[in-house]
């Protein structure tokens, strides 16, 4: 086997990205529109330039490179995936598919390749929710699935709002809806991830095709108690906020193991206020991330956390659920995964079909556009963590087979 | 019944301070050396002068202001309690105190009276433990029971250091060791503080003498697990701090349950890390503070906690317990609990003989000086609140018992 793309150059732009970042050696922090961020994109946007590619920056800091097409008004071909990370996350959660999609670029011009229908490699913003909740909204803005309007509604933790976080970035928040882009107008969209699991390196294969990603909701949880002091108000006199959120959270995990064995539900982020260590805590919020490959199953799941929510109601605590996200199980494009297929089986790049368990931007363009999505390797299966880790030749593997794929789909010749 | 002291000026001087705040509106955040702690410590410095005393502020930030005595080299009787309080808490706890002393010494100099022996007027610092954990570090420095070199290691959730954060309030760390009074050197202390109890209330009376405080124990649990992606991390490989958390914190309350009515034991405090909506918490750190009358109720308590911890070790997660604080129940000083007493049934002021629930920094003086304590009503018993509320003439009231105390004690008379 031999491969087109540069495992080298794929490895210095990854730990160029990955110097942007707010906490260096404790994983990778790297908030949509903060410093970090803004560096990131300078990087991104200097490397497209290096590339060859003609830079557009669009009005919520979307990143396009575009190669142009011998026929410049086709719809374009869209390759790229995210910038933004997890707190304290991985380098590869995201730059491996933009810088895959960069190295596609430079292989084109190393080739001398130009392609009928235009190109544009993509690195999106906000796809983990990290900073302002929900998530993805680079590709739901894009793809008109986002009303810019909640900008303004949506905060961080330190209460500023997306739009303010915009305008700080150098964006002007009124103009968000220009990133949408029209309906028809994106001829396809395809996306390299890591995998962020353990099953590639478990069965020694090179990549996977996705063909379908799981469905997925986040949910907001609230317990409202009282307030009190922690020396002279008996037990039975409390309304101790925690009390009634630990009787929620020690049903869900079992929530999910009784709707199957890929059914899974996560508590990530909690917050106990006031926060003193001895004051009885008046709430409590929680998120519940849940996911599973069968619609009726997310559905389910849903309507069971809500039912232990609605039960904990009572003994002068009030609950409730919000529902902040839901994204249905998403069937990708079997053209296209067709397509990956013929051309990693002449590369001899090895894969199997795979369900993503995790939400990307790929599942909001599918809805959009046909997509299609490819693995590379996730050492130990371990994502969203300092640990996370794809060798470079395998990002290089994966890349190869974007590149022949996109040269395919886009007509692209020498000249 | 005609009282000596002012409810007026009282509720000048408690509204005053509560101006000193940082969250407005949403209760009372005074954190100690915040520039709200600095705030009120200068209004208090103010009221002092005005009461005619000369105003020390010692190396951690203690305040006192002292009524000269005839003679001087006597140990004087300190009278007082703390500035700070808990986050989003009420304005009584602590000020009550300092505000009945400072009062106290109004009435002194609109009475012309002059003690025998010093007394000194006391504002101080961090008894609640909001900033940095474990609390009583007024008394706790003052008495020589804190080792001023641990304020280079307790850190605040910004990880500032009490070293640090002395040095930004314009203190010299280096310096703490000053602080610290030689023993014999405080003939007496007293203190007024507010109940944070219904007892008071419910009964109709004006006043609780408190001879004994409840044994006390502040300990922090850290369980630890492996972080990983929500999505793709099966429920039967996860190593999840926070469901390892839940499984002890589920258990808690009823340990003070089985160790009868009068132990309780709360979690105020919690992180969960890293904090993301999509990713498996691999870091869950908890308080627990836990009281009972009797000692070996509290330490059974301690017990209980540390081997529900230690039963939760396992499964991948790796969990301990820190003991932060630890103070045995602590009786008060029968003979100054006699004179309080007497002064009340002079005034007509009803009382009745109490344990406090609540560790104060009257508890931490009664190691190092005879120690009197009293209470006054709050309404509903509720505190560490917004709605935490006491009559400035039940404060008043309660002053005058505190002034009538001290004068005898003093051995004041005019002129």
């Amino acid at each position: 086997m031999t491969g087109y793309a540069n495992a080298r150059r794929i490895e210095a732009m990854i730990e160029g990205l990955d110097l942007c970042n707010a906490t260096p050696g404790q994983g990778t922090t790297r908030l949509t529109y903060s410093p970090e961020y803004r560096a990131a994109a300078d990087f991104t946007i200097a490397q497209m330039r290096e590339a060859g590619l003609s830079v557009h920056e669009d009005a919520v800091g979307n990143i396009f490179g575009r190669i142009e097409g011998r026929q410049p008004d086709l719809a374009p071909i869209l390759v790229g995936s995210h910038l933004d990370s997890v707190p304290h996350g991985g380098r590869f959660d995201g730059p491996a598919g933009v810088v895959a999609a960069i190295e596609t670029a430079f292989l084109f011009r190393e080739l001398g390749l130009r392609p009928d229908r235009p190109i544009e490699v993509a690195a999106l913003i906000e796809e983990e929710g990290t900073r302002f909740g929900g998530g993805l909204f680079g590709s739901r803005l894009l793809t008109g699935q986002l009303d810019p309007a909640t900008l303004a509604d949506l905060r961080d933790d330190n209460g500023v709002s997306a739009a303010q976080a915009m305008a700080a970035y150098g964006l002007d928040p009124a103009q968000a809806g220009q990133a949408a882009r029209a309906p028809g107008s994106v001829h396809a969209f395809l996306e390299l991830h890591i995998e962020q699991g353990p099953v590639l390196e478990a069965e020694g294969r090179d990549i996977a095709i996705v063909d379908r990603i799981v469905g997925l909701a986040q949910l907001r949880v609230t317990v409202r108690g009282r307030a009190g002091h922690a020396g002279t108000t008996p037990m039975d006199q409390r309304r101790d906020a925690l009390t009634g959120a630990v009787a929620i959270l020690s049903q869900l995990p079992d929530l999910a193991r009784q709707t199957g064995r890929d059914a899974v539900l996560t508590v990530g982020r909690m917050e106990v206020l006031p926060g003193g260590a001895n004051v009885i805590p008046d709430l409590v919020t929680f998120t519940v991330d849940l996911r599973a490959p069968a619609e009726e199953d997310v559905l389910r799941l849903i309507q069971m956390v809500e039912g232990t929510v609605a039960h904990a109601q009572g003994n002068g605590l009030t609950c409730a659920v919000e529902r902040q996200l839901y994204a249905a199980p998403t069937p990708l494009s079997g053209q296209i995964g067709a397509a990956l297929s013929a051309q990693a089986d002449a590369l001899g790049v090895s894969h199997r079909v795979m369900v993503s368990g995790a939400g990307h931007d790929a599942m909001i363009m599918a809805e959009f556009a046909p997509t299609g999505l490819i693995f590379v390797p996730s050492k130990g299966g371990v994502s969203h963590a300092p640990e996370e880790w794809t060798d470079y030749a395998q990002i290089a593997r994966g890349t190869d087979v974007i590149f022949a794929t996109i040269r395919q789909m886009s007509g692209a010749t020498p000249g």
